[in-house]
């Protein structure tokens, strides 16, 4: 295998011949194969060796022979030991993902401590084939037939198209020794019941079955690539920028075929998994909302509107009598005046007297009516809003000044008429809204 | 099943509940299961049964099966008989190739003779499940995985989601009966290896395996919708007709990426597996070619002409004297004149006292010289064509008129200096081009 893998590795991974190289070692033969194999090509990689102490004196051994090869092949090793089994007492998840995070994070101290430029692990064809199968069990997607990534800066997987009995056999001809983890026999019970009972049988299927399994994720991971930039590029031109979120035209996204396809891509991320639901909603009423973990997605007349849930601030805000300013949630400067002037955006002028502290800055509730400067009588504030024209997020993010329990100013908006300035007001306060 | 069966068909195949609907019936258990559920949802399908005589007496029984369940039922039943061992004979394919095309064809005309407006095949998961991974071991991308199509008018499956497992239990509990294909054991050796050793496995590997496997598929059913939409995006962006074939503007292929992706997509459809070295070809010399069976791949200064392999004609047509007007290869008109007119585009005036008969019309060869008119001395015809900034296809389409093997004429484009008129022309040749 040695020609396959010079090859492969001038046609895809040529910078490892003229930068700094590290393997994360185990001892197992795949490293040590991997390691071995670079050796031939004139490349001499520091070795990183992890010792989880996960099997005692076996854990110990591995890190010993992994020394005494880093002697024998006068390679500079780093090699590390973890508290696991205390590591994990404290943390959550499984004793192999807490085990992989401190893999993967001391990795990268070395690189960032300029150790190596690039990392190699020794993953292989048959790894491979295994996460296809496990991520096709769990239904994870197209994402999850991709395969085990070949590189992800600064980590280089130079195995990935060579089998485990290439590997064996490699190792069989260098008479190369290794150790052999008592783990995988029982530690990874899915990846050890493919590997013995269903991988063996897949491969008798096709006596090419392993480099037509290479071609068909790269295949895959091609096409993966190709719906993206469909999806980018449908993406921009359905959704605007809004705030912290984003206005979408459901015009624009009904002329999308196949539907389903998009709205998946498009809501997926921000952590949506009701698609039918978001599909009905597009023909449905106004106000209708659909959340997420993180998210809110609501119907508007032309638009959906897509925010984070924590914009709308519910919280009902106390003003003191004597404050001149305030600066959360929203900026207002109360003044004594002693006369009103002109009518300017953003400024109110109340009757002083009128006021009962403390006053409230308040979002709208249901039952909420005032009475608008300038019309007759009383209105409901959900009937103001709609014939504003505002649409549900500009709704729920409209803040009212009240006194007491009485909305004051639809603020920026529309004063009420009960506040407002008569021929025998006698203290006048100029409310200004800073923007 | 039933309550998931109406809602599936509700929800996925509402058609069949208005239009006359056919079961294509081996009188197996899935195709009996179909009927039965369809029967329960009102629906009275006609049944057509195929007896290939494959497997003798079993065969004739499975008709009489399938005829007495039709009687019990009270379904309209088509049945044909096919001399199917002579058919293989007689024709190139597998048996079960052959009897695949044999049940197509017969149903597309049962269905053109208005019998039904559907045709029903019971086609479930666990097929799919075969199919896919039969497809993964010949590494037939992702086309392959994508599963055996629920609809391809006028054939619907409704039976895909569900598994052999459910129809079974549904056959039980129904007290069915139905007839044991004894070539299951044998006579698709892949297809029961995989639904003895390895479907089984893999179904253990997760207690959601059958829906996640279905959401799969309909995953990677919409990547590849999606890609196929980039593909055709990018393809209308870089391809312009050109005759029977394509220009193709190598600076917009250079800005696709990943490049490789799109090189397959745009030549895989004519033939090409050489996708490497259409890459390389890019910026290579100009005049370099590659070919599939049936297309021409030409790399010219910033294009690739892409174009059948038929359109090159390198007849040598011979021309007798005293012809007046030629059709093929292309038109020509020969008149004798008694004067030059002024210079006309297509036309060309000759000494007829020069030419030696027969004339020839052909395409370049090698060596090929002439005196272009207006130039001293003789030219290449290569160098001609390059100062001409003709590209590659133009040069081997361009007609040479030639008196025995000199070049008379570039067609269209340039006289030769020795048959022109001068002023001790006697006999004059007028050649019009007709286009």
């Amino acid at each position: 295998m040695l020609p396959e893998f010079k090859e492969h590795i001038e046609s895809h991974f040529p910078e490892i011949l003229s930068h700094p190289t590290m393997v994360a070692i185990s001892g197992g033969m795949d490293s040590v194969v991997l390691t071995h194999l670079l050796i031939q090509l004139d490349i001499k990689p520091s070795l990183a060796h992890c010792n989880f102490q996960l099997r005692g004196e076996e854990s110990d051994a591995d890190a010993e022979f992994v020394s005494e090869l880093a002697e024998k092949w006068n390679l500079q090793l780093y090699s590390k030991t973890f508290e696991t089994k205390q590591i994990k007492a404290e943390n959550r998840g499984s004793t192999q993902m807490i085990a992989r995070d401190l893999r993967y994070h001391w990795f990268n101290e070395l690189i960032d401590q300029g150790k190596s430029t690039y990392l190699l692990t020794a993953h292989h064809l048959d790894d491979n084939i295994e996460t296809f199968l496990i991520h096709l069990s769990r239904g994870t997607g197209i994402q999850g037939l991709l395969g085990i990534p070949e590189r992800n800066h600064p980590i280089l997987r130079p195995l990935l198209p060579f089998s485990r009995e290439e590997i064996l056999r490699y190792a069989k001809n260098n008479q190369l020794a290794w150790r052999e983890d008592s783990s995988n026999a029982s530690d990874d019970y899915l990846r050890n019941r493919i590997r013995h009972h269903i991988s063996p049988q897949l491969k008798e299927l096709h006596p090419s079955f392993d480099p037509n399994f290479n071609r068909t994720i790269r295949q895959l991971t091609q096409e993966k690539q190709l719906a993206q930039i469909e999806i980018d590029r449908a993406r921009a031109s359905c959704f605007t920028s809004d705030g912290d979120g984003y206005k979408i035209e459901i015009e624009k996204l009904q002329a999308l075929t196949p539907l389903a396809a998009y709205l998946y891509h498009f809501f997926e991320p921000f952590g949506f998994s009701q698609f039918g639901a978001i599909e009905k909603m597009l023909n449905g009423l106004s106000g209708k909302e659909i959340r997420s973990h993180s998210h809110r997605l609501i119907k508007d007349r032309t638009h959906l509107l897509l925010h984070p849930l924590e914009t709308i601030d519910k919280t009902c805000y106390e003003i003191e009598a004597g404050t001149t300013h305030l600066q959360h949630p929203i900026g207002l400067q109360f003044e004594k005046v002693d006369q009103m002037k002109e009518k300017q955006a953003g400024v109110l002028y109340i009757d002083a007297d009128c006021l009962q502290y403390p006053l409230t800055l308040r979002k709208k509730k249901e039952g909420d009516v005032f009475y608008p400067q300038g019309m007759r009588g009383k209105k409901k504030l959900s009937k103001y809003f709609k014939d504003e024209k505002m649409d549900t997020l500009t709704k729920e993010n409209q803040w009212l000044l009240c006194s007491q329990d009485q909305i004051v100013w639809v603020v920026g908006k529309r004063g009420d008429e009960r506040f407002k300035i008569t021929p025998t007001t006698q203290n006048i306060i100029k409310v200004t809204l800073k923007t």
